[in-house]
């Protein structure tokens, strides 16, 4: 949740997006809002000219709307080419992140040798442990954990209850929401004769770069040896594991409840579904997409492309596999009319050499 | 675990549930146990007949059986006609939920502007922002965090490191297990022209009604517009992942693990398996239930019935398309030998016709 | 992360290991590193001999290679039987468990009742419940809560925020990551006449037995009546749920966000990859390996071999039911082929009558 500003005028947020005001430029808006729900001070978008009819019968002080879409009459419009992303750009102005800054709570624990910068914010039962480096204007929220020797760039925000384990790393800007593991010990064991479990050592450890953003209940394991990275810019969504030694690149984004597997590489720009399963060693190049549950074999390389399915396949691969799939009673049904005539055939042949 | 409480006696339970006492009905019962485990001062039940001779062997005080199948001899017996409900119900006498009220603990921090109703209890290092409401006899147990401006009513549990965002609403009689998160950013980014996710307005809410239990580990996000709601009565299992603006109905069951994704509509007394995964803006609607790992694409309306499968089908179809499935080498040799038959009937034919 | 020691001369591991030195024996390691990165005080290892020449160019203080593959120069070498074993016992030395001992932080709470045994550490704002009992040597770091009641072995870590509801019980030795949660309420309902849900008890326990490590965010529900138990020398990875009742034998391993449905028995020795589900009253022998994303159905046997795909098959059928599954637009095309062949012979054989 975020504060409310004082508003800008449409003018103003016309300038901000580089769009075309027109109605009552003047007007003050001061949220964002759905095109259902949109009233007296509230900004709303459609994407799609499809909803048009729906943009003038809501009654948003301003609504953003593809060029050439402006609607008449005397409330506020910006003509865009994106209108979604405009209404992006202007929430992110009117809904400002939450500041909390230059404050550490009585009952938080911050080690003596911990170094905060400026602004930084430490809240109620808070711990940051020895040896710490927070950058200016992050914010600790109420029971997170901040290990030994952690680094954490500015202006990033660890929502209650994160945990970064000794050592990590993260970038600026980095938003950590409710509950995100980071540095756990990665899953890795040797077995000796007598079939007990030794740990393979987890003594790596994690970097997560800037402007990366990761849901509630999400773990990023610590590499075994060396480091597990998420790339900057990449947003990762929640109750998603990251096993040890795993490379995700720039700007790749991973819906819930994906699986990752040890020293899998997800490389920039890949967009992975929900509850996808990576095998360890796999491979994603830039460009790829996956549809929500596929299962990656260990190893496999994932080109550019649109895949689906487990094993992964080519989405239409998939589609035509699928569609048969669908079709198998109906092939079933063939076979026995074929055994049918032909059987039929035989006699009539049989018949005639007789 | 909850405590045991002095105990009721055999007559009194029946007289609770509705059934017919017999054998020693002043024999007193202090807790539930399993047929296997049971002895003295303790309830079992059986549901079915067929697990009689059990009953019969077993040393619990009382045995709870079902209509016509009363147990000989002194133990005391029920008869009632639905003896795993009883069952239920007298447990919830005998094992009431602990109450911990009028109490918060030194390490506590409850913000100066929050209202806390009678008998409120406040565990260690729980958190307590400005702004929020808790009703009579609420329970916030130790690491828990109460978000600004969350209203929490009556005789809730919120477990250890519980987060409660800002601004979120639960209703009465809510149970929230460990590491519960309510209200974290939904996952929802538009991506400019060089490629940079922009976060798309994640400012809307959260409404848990009455009598909703969540399992631990679950989240459950904000709506980006709007509201993400959960109906009243509903529970919902470990480790589930709740999008934006998901709408849950009224005693609607989620095992554990699924994923469902943004907008997407469960309808009342739906019941979901584990490890499903919804696409966003399907609708389940009432009387639908979906068996584990099934995969319900986008948009999908899923009727009443019983589905199964990725993409889900109806029961009946997906178990005879996979009978099918399992019968693919068959198949194939059936070709393979329709083949070889029409090759042999051609020659023939050839042969015939030199 | 493990802080670094002393380091050990490569004679002196070769000696804890069983290895052959060679090369300069007297040189001294203090920490393990992978091959690429090794360097200067490194230890690393080849598990395979086509890795050798990685091997020698690698600048590792000292490598362990497989017997009869010694490296010549003057680098230190130790040839074992199982490289990858030896490598795993020495980094148990050279970076062992941090101990943190005979501490309680001044934010934590611990309540009069509880016992605390010899070099216990208590982080800040962690919470020891009434009547709690825990082993010497056993750290609970920052906000881990123990409820009532609660039984912990000797030298256990119990990481940031980890929940153990009242009651339960863990061994000696056993490591719970961050936000793990032990004995949240099992998923069970009876429903009544008019729809509503009733709470089945949820009033047994979890014990968890010696030498167990469990990832972060794992869920490990108590019995409803009874016990769920997870045996010695078991490991989970992270986000996994156990479900109430639950039996899980010694030495097994489940990767990461599988869910195990309730009373299902998983036995010694399994084996059970990632994102796998597990219907209740499913029995696992001894011996069973299962493919990640595989789905067992309830009260499914799955006995010793390898098994994969939902429902599950033993891995060999799988293959060849994909094989064929793949297979399947060749089918209908043969299928149709046959079709067209047996009409054009039917037809000349009609010609023939006439």
């Amino acid at each position: 949740m975020s504060k409310q500003t004082e508003g800008k005028t449409v003018a103003e947020l016309a300038a901000l997006v580089g769009g075309r005001a027109s109605g009552d430029v003047g007007a003050r808006v001061r949220r964002v809002a759905s095109i259902e729900s949109a009233g007296e001070g509230d900004l709303a978008f459609v994407e799609d000219e499809k909803f048009l009819e729906a943009a003038r019968a809501c009654r948003a002080s301003c609504v953003i709307v593809p060029e050439g879409a402006r609607l008449e009459g005397a409330r506020g419009c910006i003509e865009v080419e994106r209108p979604k992303l405009a209404f992006a750009l202007v929430a992110e102005v009117l809904h400002p992140t939450r500041r909390r800054g230059g404050f550490v709570h009585p009952s938080a624990s911050v080690a003596e040798g911990a170094r905060l910068g400026e602004d930084v914010y430490v809240g109620a039962c808070a711990v940051v442990g020895e040896g710490a480096n927070v950058g200016a204007g992050t914010q600790i929220l109420a029971g997170a954990v901040v290990g030994e020797g952690v680094t954490v760039g500015s202006d990033c925000v660890l929502h209650p209850n994160v945990v970064l384990y000794d050592g990590v790393t993260l970038g600026d800007r980095v938003v950590l929401h409710a509950g995100v593991v980071v540095g756990a010990d990665g899953f890795g064991y040797v077995r000796d004769a007598g079939g007990v479990y030794h740990k393979f050592p987890q003594v790596g450890t994690v970097v997560i770069e800037d402007d990366v953003e990761i849901g509630a209940g999400t773990c990023v394991d610590r590499a075994a040896l060396g480091v597990t990275r998420v790339g900057r810019g990449t947003k990762i969504d929640n109750l998603v594991q990251v096993g040890h030694n795993v490379e995700i690149g720039e700007r790749v984004v991973i819906a819930a409840q994906t699986g990752i597997s040890g020293s899998t590489v997800i490389e920039s720009d890949a967009v992975i579904g929900g509850q996808v399963g990576f095998g360890d060693h796999a491979r994603v190049k830039s460009g790829a997409v996956i549809g929500s549950q596929a299962g990656v074999l260990p190893g496999k390389i994932v080109r550019a492309g649109v895949w689906w399915g487990t094993p992964v396949q080519p989405l239409e691969e998939y589609k035509r596999l699928n569609a048969l799939w669908l079709r198998l009673p109906r092939m079933r049904e063939e076979i026995e009319e074929l055994k049918r005539q032909l059987s039929e055939l035989a006699a009539r042949l049989e018949e005639k050499s007789e």
